[in-house]
């Protein structure tokens, strides 16, 4: 399976599980991704940021891929986030991984990158070292420090060849997906596949503005699925019904720091996990941050009964 | 009128009316100033980021200093922002302010500040340099790129005696506010007003930690008189049900950049200022951005109708 | 008096002088300037970081423009720094400092553009902010933040005609200079003057590369000048005997923080200015350190007589 | 061999060599070694900033390491730079360095450390990670972005038992090399191994101030040998004039970005390496760069046959 710029929908960013002692928690894969599966997700994307990539060595690094592409057995395609800052070691996992199954990889511009020129240097050398495998570029400047304007996402995407999605993550980026848009539409740019991120916090806006879907980890998956399908329906004031339900929680999930803990604790009640256990440096809960998530989801159970949705 | 720790409710960030040519435009001010006056709120806080203070040269800042202390009249009291960077302009602004009627200034750490040392440093000569007038702290770290942790947030109220008033708008700043108030409760840290910013994005979550109440400017102030006024009858669903239905809103004017653009043109067409205009550099609305406001604000009238709150 | 772009030379870096009290020292700027002009200098620059003029009022560095342009009596053209994160600020200091008869503006890049377009589109609006005034470009990313490309330099001069300078401080820089005068000679780039920064720690690497001078404070302005003399001459190995005569204390000076420091000591004690005084935040000098002046100053005063050079 | 507090001298950055295809060369190794080795250091460091670290896999710096141990075959000890930003990588490193024979690790704070707070719980987490072992604590803001003030380095040291050594490069850090030479001397502090850092640019000032020794990499090892050794004689002023022989070439391999590239071209011709290549990104010479190199290489020379000095 071979990532390509028609891929469309919900590609859930998924975290990487540990034990209590922060050892890898491999045997929790498989029913992590049946979760996810059985959300109706399009596809997993792992080792990004919330996936605590930086978090791993490198052999741990493979040992998660390889544990999601058997657990997903070729139900849906896999995407793996391959380190930025770093060609060789950007290389040996891009290799391994495109060997394992994945379906392609996601790439964000190094940390250091402080001028276009600069940036296309960087990418440049990324394509080479990457070769002719499927690429997402990660665009999150509030993760990478890096900012990369409009037209320079168009001079990457068409000096790349082999890149078929943008993960947008800009925060604001409304304008940044309508620019892109118009330039796939009006003025010959190769239309990729514009996935976003933030947790979902703009999704209907986003979907409004041309995306083809969500590349995020809210921890109710199912909130994406169904925004997306409402808006597919053309019924947006359905779609912002839904999200609107939803919507306390993700603003609460997407504070800086302790949103993973958050996911990862309401995975673990779920049963998408067995442990909301971080690797260090990580926030912990206390109590009255449960309180308020106990809270938020006990609001958000009501209001979707209200709106005759099933979570 | 002299601020002190006791404040508490709403202080509503002003936003600074400018002319279509980008001129100040002073006679706003009084209908301004009305418009929040109508809201009930309980201060007015002036020269803040999101009042574009770092656009005005310094007799601007006065002139509007001057302007909304003299549309106020004394009925509330107004918090002017004074320049972090520049001890020099700090002095200068501090001393004209108060001597025009403010009721306080608010002070955040430069933003080259890097190391504890370096901070308490940086507060000790503004203590100096301001002498006996109620200081607010401005803790945003997004803003400054200044890291306060709670003990040196505590370590700095204790040696600032003028310091009345913390601006959090930390994120996340939960467990910050949490421990603060702990720290008040049960270790003998002097009680401060504590007022909390970021658009209001977390404000009843920030009620439920012990915030007095919010300082910030979104474009609809009730919501945040409507919250605090449900928090303070014990009613946290009720106060839950009014933030959510601004929600949406709240989200999308917080957007960094973008988001004073949408503040200002909702002030605008409510008829607070005259002109949506910021000095430069600003975001501007397009179309597409316009029709996202119109779409989100027809949505929480009709979800505001339906919970029976008047807008 | 109009700066173009044949100006050449050593332009120094003025610092502002300062009372023990931290007052402005008005009275001091004629010996300051007779100083510097003593030392045979082609134009004076104030208002520079090193200038101190973040920790000036508005009205403070329009005092001092006029204490120095009074006191060259249009010996040399002075240019004057002006602010430039606020367009506002820099408006009101520019038409001033013009209108008391400085010889051209100094502007740097907002520390928060973060794309080529956002820089290209800083320097559209400062050039319509300015008018026609000779402006300096200054290029100085350890300052700033913001990297300049050499690319990118070339399109901000060619789209701003009033550009006749740059101020070249990038660390490493050599390899831009190469490339601007390559530009220059062979690609039809318009040539503009370029004078060197960083306390002339590069300056003989920098002339041979193609500079036109110098613009920096080293306390020794003899320096820049018997070394830009020697250059000229065609003698490059008496520009190095007397570079490296002073090389010791150029790199003491150049210390982020402590810099400014020894520079305002060492120019007390030459009687240019009254006082080291700095405003805060201010690094200071202690008796280690004022061991180490006086140890590389006397190894250089006899480095010198061994040159044959008169100090 | 175990590094301990009583280190001092020379111990030189060891670069990574690469082949000309970026490849590493691990057959370089011992004759990089045996050049080290010729020069007297005391002992070397590898897979620092300098020894390209962060473009190796992990894989790779294991290779590295093992290579430097078998060619220095416990003549001098070997310290083993480990990744800050991750504790697996760390972990994982330390121990198969530790096992392999390295004398110590050395640690950077993680780069997105922003107060204190953050600071000390980091280098807990450490010492944990690492166990018992030797440890050198790297304090380099320019590379990391972390401001350590000396209270704060006390601090982790006190927290520490197994820090023996500070890798000094703050920039300025004359005074901070006092206060801590201070602290030891008259507070009771534990005293360790200080030695500096900065290519050497500041080296016979950090002597005076209580360094004992530098831990750099020029590609002159015998200059950092030769200024130690009339240090240690109580001739500051030979000390001064064999530092200023090499300070112009100190001062062009200091260049932030070349400098890697000027010393690898050094040392390639020098025979310590086969190739001056580095791995991307990295920045390459030009043939001005080269002369540049070649005269001030040559004025070295002959300024040091009239100091009697051997290169």
């Amino acid at each position: 399976m071979r990532l390509d710029e028609t891929a469309s929908g919900v590609f859930v960013i998924a975290p990487t599980p540990f034990r209590e002692n922060r050892a890898l928690a491999l045997d929790d894969v498989p029913r992590m991704v049946d979760f996810f599966l059985a959300r109706d997700v399009q596809g997993l994307t792992i080792l990004g940021m919330m996936g605590e990539a930086a978090k791993l060595t490198e052999q741990e690094a493979l040992q998660v891929t390889r544990a999601v592409l058997s657990a997903t057995g070729g139900k849906v395609p896999v995407i793996v986030g391959v380190p930025a800052a770093s060609f060789a070691a950007m290389q040996w996992l891009a290799a391994a991984a495109m060997d394992a199954g994945a379906a392609g990889l996601m790439v964000a511009p190094a940390p250091s990158l402080r001028s276009d020129e600069a940036v296309l240097g960087h990418f440049a050398t990324v394509a080479e070292v990457l070769g002719d495998v499927p690429v997402v570029l990660q665009d999150y400047p509030q993760g990478t420090g890096v900012q990369l304007a409009p037209a320079l996402i168009r001079r990457i995407i068409e000096a790349t060849p082999s890149c078929v999605m943008l993960k947008h993550e800009d925060w604001p980026g409304l304008d940044k997906l309508s620019w892109l848009r118009a330039a796939s539409t009006h003025e010959g740019m190769r239309r990729i596949s514009i996935l976003t991120g933030n947790g979902g916090l703009f999704l209907p806006d986003e979907l409004r503005r041309g995306a083809d879907g969500a590349m995020t980890g809210f921890a109710f998956p199912e909130m994406m699925r169904d925004v997306v399908r409402a808006h597919r329906a053309g019924d947006p004031q359905r779609a912002a019904d839904v999200f609107d339900a939803y919507l306390p929680l993700v603003r609460y999930e997407q504070q800086p720091g302790v949103g993973l803990a958050v996911r990862k604790h309401i995975l673990a009640q779920r049963g998408a996990i067995s442990s909301p256990t971080q690797r260090r440096p990580a926030a912990q809960l206390g109590p009255r941050d449960l309180e308020d998530v106990a809270f938020l989801v006990a609001r958000q159970e009501r209001r979707l009964v209200m709106l005759g949705s099933q979570g």
